[in-house]
């Protein structure tokens, strides 16, 4: 069976998505109920009516109640029952679990541990360009074939964008010259990749219009859960970076990446992604504006078939533990993502023992 | 594994789904072949060759025997082999099961138990009205993704008429206001709902030409193994209803409902449904006729969302016994369904102890 | 979980199949990677990168060697890394295993058991007429969903011709009048028919042009693992027939067929099939050529339905051991199927053994 941290916040949602429709949806094996009361606060119940198991998200809002479809039982946005139908009054076990959820820069967040240990300050509030009006964004909500790790893999070991995304972001020597430094702090992982020298990539030059070679810098951090911020920067050869530009610039051309990753089963997850970019470096209108979009919709059609290429494979794998990666070895590379499943395993630990 | 209750008549199909063309079909996890003699007369065998387990249905009717389609084996009504191509003698060991079937009223029964046991005086007849030229018959033969007892929970519930057939059947009082008594005796439970000065249903209205309020009545009788009939009738209000009225009168509106339920596996179930209404009561021909047909057709589909639905949800919980609704408390509406279930447990407690 | 024997060679594919672009396939449970190197030497490496499990198929040949479509690493065509992005010496564990391959008339073969095991001089080849320029070969593979004893079962009881195959090479006299001989010797099985003085079936009047009543017959072999060769042929009745020629002449019309079948999973099943007929015996082009073409692949399809259809039914039956075809008794017909499941039983035995 799986087993999922549940003591933190996940992305249930774009909050975009989320409306006076029900959404239901499932979440680290939970199956959620989510829409908004008339004010525009955003509910989660559980989809599951406490009388007879139809999903809520099968029934009808009255208000800010939610009506099953099936029998009528009304739960309030806190999911206690308020109505059954010829009853005066509702049994006390007519009630629904209440996920805390909290709405931050675009996405809608669910607390999947107990309610009252939900804390909001804890929100993750990485994805700070995602509300910018200044930056183009494009993003999207996948239901991925793959458990939450492998997909933060990818992003841990930014490589592969030689050998997946080769018609965009990589190039040769992005894998073969890189130098990789690797910390972890607390509940966090931050891989940095950086590159001096270096011809630049299909896609650098061709929004970056950088001539001759570039210094380029890509900074993956990782946040238990299960969050990654990107950032991608590169300057003229010879510039001078700071580590401040890496964690934040983008120098002559670059953009941030944001992943919110939320298990659906042990092997199906939730991808929220978004690629943000400056405006004043996108193209700023018509077909070439398109086409950007376009490829930026590729670069994640194109990781999707490696994670569920990979989960195939190691699903006929009887030694892999837990459905996950089962690497003969590991490479100086695979520091970040060596280091994001220690910290899972010391939180997974923490949430047994209490 | 599943288990089903297997000294009982199922029905197994409609009588005229059943002809001169072989018939597979999986009843209670067995594998059936279905058939007429050139006589007419319906015969059940084991559907896998004695041989080498090719179901019968893929091969031909040979007279009254079945022929295996792979190596020739012919089997006879009784399910005993009389002749194996190149061999003068059949070896004792060729034969398949034969399943006992009767028909009556339109369906077609199979006794799943021993054949010894099968009693043609159990056969279900309560049915009595798809055979009546005088009342219109609406029907059909799903296989419904869920486990038999959802539906039944179903139709001992009919406050749900409410809600998922609010655009016909049902409205807001006959939920709301109505008097619940339930009885069990024997095999079987009778649940009837009584409303009094209660507006008409939008069908009730429309066909029933109700002006004002209206009485109404709803009697569900569950008999076992899985088994509903439903009455509905409706008069003016104020009228004088009897006991007798509720069980077999529809008075100025209302229509009578078969169903039974044949286990396919634990999670699928053969649902042979029919709704029959005095052709009095019915539109006599033309577009309003068809409308009306569709509309009974759309009554049926509208509680299978409700049944797969709920079947999704259970499994998701580890700890649904049996992969069954797993309430978290009940109400008064559920005793109807609570004694079918306690039924249902009594009488696989006296087939187990045999 | 499924036990295959291991120590034997295996059609992998057509030769005709790989080239140089990557093929991944699962044959026994392990995922292949099958490529040529520059020279035409067949290659098969384990399909998934030791560094983090994604299929080498997915990326894409450097020369000889396979490079991973993730991060860049490369394995040389016996599996051993010689390169990882970014590292001066790849690290030892960076290896996959490494299968044995050889051709042989037509098929590509891999051996599954250890590799220092291989002896080519046991590479199967049989199937002589494949590469003869003066026979008409029609073939193909299919992924059939089927254990592939059931496969076997087929083709060493060929009276199912009469009822699988009634329009092209079966008819009544076939199943009920042949003299049947089975003999064991070794890791094979030979099964004759012999009919005398029989009607021709429809495929021998079209084709082989015989006026009155033939004498025909029909030569399986099996061989370990699972591998068939059957020769089929007739003269007119009355002639005189050897063994010889029942062995490897078709007489006056006739025709051969041979099957590699190689596990894919417990229920599914690579079928590399041919049939191979004297061009002199074949219609010589257009429109006739290819019906008859067509007509090969349909005998083909009408077996698949069995197979299939054999393994659903048998997966009803929870008694059946490794979901093989579980009958209530034999008839001498089986000789040559019981014969073949006795030697892969010794045969397990052996390998277990040591």
């Amino acid at each position: 069976m799986a087993a999922f941290l549940r003591n933190h916040w996940y992305v249930a949602a774009w909050s975009a998505e989320i409306d006076r429709d029900l959404t239901g949806r499932v979440l680290l094996g939970d199956t959620v109920c989510l829409y908004r009361a008339e004010d525009g606060t955003p509910v989660a119940l559980e989809n599951r009516c406490a009388h007879r198991n139809l999903p809520l998200s099968e029934g009808r809002l009255v208000g800010d109640a939610v009506e099953c479809g099936y029998h009528g039982m009304v739960f309030d946005c806190d999911g206690v029952c308020t109505h059954v139908p010829g009853m005066e009054t509702p049994p006390d076990w007519a009630r629904v679990r209440r996920y805390p959820v909290a709405e931050r820069n675009g996405w809608l967040f669910i607390w999947m541990g107990e309610a009252d240990d939900a804390d909001e300050n804890l929100v993750p509030d990485f994805q700070e360009r995602i509300p910018d009006p200044d930056w183009l964004k494009v993003s999207g909500h996948l239901t991925v074939g793959c458990g939450y790790r492998l997909i933060l893999d990818n992003l841990l070991d930014l490589s592969h964008l030689t050998y997946v995304h080769s018609s965009t972001t990589g190039n040769a020597a992005l894998a073969e010259e890189a130098r990789i430094t690797t910390e972890t702090g607390g509940d966090s992982v931050q891989v940095v990749r950086r590159t001096w020298d270096i011809p630049a990539a299909p896609a650098y030059a061709e929004y970056g219009g950088f001539k001759g070679s570039v210094d380029r810098w890509q900074m993956s951090r990782y946040m238990a859960p299960s969050y990654i911020r990107v950032n991608n920067g590169a300057l003229d050869a010879g510039a001078s970076i700071t580590d401040a530009d890496i964690d934040r610039e983008q120098g002559g051309w670059g953009f941030v990446v944001y992943h919110g990753l939320t298990p659906e089963t042990e092997t199906t997850t939730h991808q929220f992604w978004c690629m943000a970019i400056p405006e004043r470096m996108a193209p700023g209108h018509g077909a070439a504006r398109d086409l950007f979009i376009e490829r930026m919709h590729n670069i994640i059609a194109e990781d999707l078939v490696v994670y569920e290429a990979q989960q195939k494979t190691i699903d006929l794998d009887a030694d892999a533990l837990d459905r996950d990666a089962n690497p003969r070895g590991t490479i100086p590379a695979d520091d970040g993502l060596l280091a994001m499943r220690r910290i899972i395993r010391r939180l997974h630990g923490e949430e047994k023992r209490g």
